[in-house]
């Protein structure tokens, strides 16, 4: 086992992005639970690790403590380059982070802030952070509208490609897993039953063992 | 001068992100306006380089088209790696990354969205790309708030570093130029008389020649 920590949350979406990229490098970290039920977040102990009060983080053995989920891609695939999951050539590595990023832009985060604008227990925490926003309706409806443009533009991009950003399995099937399936799990929004593509890839990457992460 | 094309518009704060780190690098790119005026980002010769229909992109010598600006900055960190913007030694690829994305999601985008929720011009057009979404009066509000604790964050972190990232000048320092100078063009937000570390700031990296792109 390395000596980096990974402070995580087993509810938490962000967390799951980098589990599953921990799988599929086959990495052996140890995982810190940070209770989001009791706010643990918040607490001066974890603040002092991310300031902006978020999971995942990763703590090196320096006491570097690094958030932002693709920030901790960047650092583990610097440190354990294979299986390649930023791509290998210059222009793979500008590809994958373009299509991850819009998985991220037009799926994930609409996602998180479709339930963070609507669900009770969320109130007066719209967004994550230490600020306090109030929940807005109006944005919670509009981000279920792009949920919808999200789950087609992907069912039409997997028409071509048989992962995300082409030809092998990346970061930015790993952000569209974690999108599609927080959809399911807490907007009620499941893959269309015409919607083919999807579901093929949906398949393929759920038999990857990294897929339960 | 390289057979790199990078499609642009002068007013656009993205693609600045990008004519900034190119004049950092000291590339000679060739620029291609879309006038955003007339529409030209919805054209199909547009769309068939970025369907997502925002500038910038980045055109390769093969035809590859590469759009979203930390995914062109990879590309061009990766081909032409000196001085280095994102880092280094892999913790400090992670911590730039880290720094670049907070300013982004808690100073560049709340400032667009601000803007895009509430700008006469935008009506019907809230969220940049192909798809139609009506503005939201709550959101430019809200967004507005978060522009405030940003300018107070940032402050704050630069009481302790140089740089956004740390010792050295970065693609963080960029994507938070690009957020404070169009907060203070489109939403007459300005940087606080008291907010003395980031006008310390402001005026190291406004002085250097890159911040003219």
């Amino acid at each position: 086992m390395s000596a980096l920590k990974l402070y995580h949350a087993s509810g938490s979406p962000n967390a799951r992005r980098v589990r599953i990229f921990i799988a599929e490098k086959n990495l052996d970290i140890e995982l810190v639970a940070v209770d989001l039920g009791t706010q643990q977040q918040f607490s001066d102990s974890y603040r002092a690790i991310n300031p902006r009060s978020m999971v995942p983080a990763l703590v090196l053995e320096d006491g570097t403590a690094i958030s932002e989920v693709p920030a901790i891609w960047r650092y583990l695939e610097e440190r354990y380059p294979a299986p390649a999951l930023l791509g290998t050539t210059p222009e793979e590595k500008a590809l994958v982070a373009m299509w991850e990023r819009r998985a991220e832009l037009d799926g994930f985060i609409p996602v998180m802030e479709a339930v963070r604008n609507s669900v009770p227990g969320l109130k007066g925490r719209a967004l994550a952070g230490p600020h306090a926003y109030e929940q807005i309706p109006a944005l919670a409806e509009r981000s279920k509208a792009r949920v919808a443009h999200f789950f087609a533009d992907l069912d039409l991009r997997l028409a071509d490609v048989v992962f995300v950003a082409g030809a092998s399995f990346s970061a930015a099937d790993i952000t569209a897993l974690a999108a599609v399936d927080f959809a399911t799990r807490a907007l009620n929004h499941a893959i269309g039953h015409s919607q083919h593509n999807l579901l093929r890839w949906y398949d393929a990457v759920c038999a990857r063992p990294s897929a339960t992460a």
